[in-house]
């Protein structure tokens, strides 16, 4: 806890100064990601993301070693705030739809607020294969919990009886299909984005009263 | 009737070289689709399409005049095929959720069955502005044809409140994110994903029957 509250103070000068490149790099990030979304991962420069980021490309050269190290930080970014988010849904004890509700939630607005989108994630065939595999496990793991949460609520009676891989990539496709359409100058805020499709999306889980309905 | 005997029978020599022409042209699309699926549309190569279409890459230029026209016949085919889907489900009578299970359904035989995925017709951003501008025409059109689909539903209350918009979006998303997990030689006929995705989905726009329950 004490230490915690060193991390704020200006006490140690190392400190500051790794703060300080932290939040540089995460700006970065956040630039390089304007420019993914913009031109696309292949068109997109070191020269054009350092412009974007306001900085001379020798500079960016010294916080990322190349493209392809930008991406795989945008990427491992993401997914890390996509489990840390899953796993707070799980352990919040609420509901099981309720629990769905809010891991769609975050994974819309982590897309559609963070990183500009955060399209980059969806890209990991653009890395060289020692980072995609790190990707790739990091991606797989996100959609076994979603899935787990799926196939407990199927097994508790919570949702209607389903294949819970098949049903966590049909949401995962819906929810990462966003970057193809929404844009954020466009009309309709994220957040109501990201509520409107975690109620659909949930509610295709919703046990059936009695018999299915076929008007 | 008499005619499409006709069409049928060795009467007319050049009929039949446009017969034979136009299988030709589309054994050399389901060609590439599987190219482009395996390699992306980017790495792709006419050589390469030659070599899965069996044919010399001179032959393969007397069909098309290169791999803009071949994406562009793909992706113009698929969407032509996801119109008339679109427009028999509508014009068939049945049942606002049974419609539109038979355009998912049909969407979905489209991507995993029909030209090795039919991937290509992701990606128009590949093409050149002109041929892209038609793709995008079409594409907004089968859009428009869901989206009044699920906002007649919502209207004659058939399927629950929603933004039919974003909903129509969603669908899209989880059927065309397909592309990116379904692999042919997999556990899992593509008429069986077809049947539960359009399940699922169709699900999602049920009435309350009561209150939304919350378990």
């Amino acid at each position: 806890m004490v230490q915690v509250l060193n991390l704020g103070s200006n006490r140690s000068g190392v400190g500051r100064l790794r703060r300080r490149s932290e939040a540089r790099r995460l700006d970065i990030l956040r630039a390089a990601a304007r420019v993914f979304r913009r031109r696309g991962f292949a068109a997109a420069g070191m020269r054009e993301i350092a412009d974007e980021a306001d900085l001379s490309p020798g500079n960016l050269y010294y916080y990322f070693s190349g493209k392809d190290e930008i991406l795989y930080f945008c990427q491992d970014r993401t997914l890390e705030q996509l489990l840390a988010a899953a796993a707070a849904a799980r352990a919040s004890g609420a509901p099981l739809p309720a629990q769905l509700r809010a891991v769609v939630q975050a994974h819309l607005r982590c897309m559609l607020d963070e990183l500009e989108g955060a399209t980059a994630h969806l890209e990991p065939e653009a890395l060289p294969d020692e980072l995609r595999r790190q990707i790739v496990v990091k991606r797989d793991a996100y959609e076994r919990a979603i899935r787990a949460l799926v196939a407990e609520g199927v097994e508790r009676g919570a949702f209607a009886p389903c294949d819970p891989a098949l049903v966590t990539r049909a949401i995962l496709g819906a929810m990462n299909w966003t970057a193809r359409w929404f844009r954020p100058d466009g009309p309709q805020p994220a957040g109501e984005v990201a509520v409107a499709l975690a109620d659909y999306l949930a509610r295709g889980l919703a046990p059936a009263p009695s018999s299915k309905g076929g008007t």
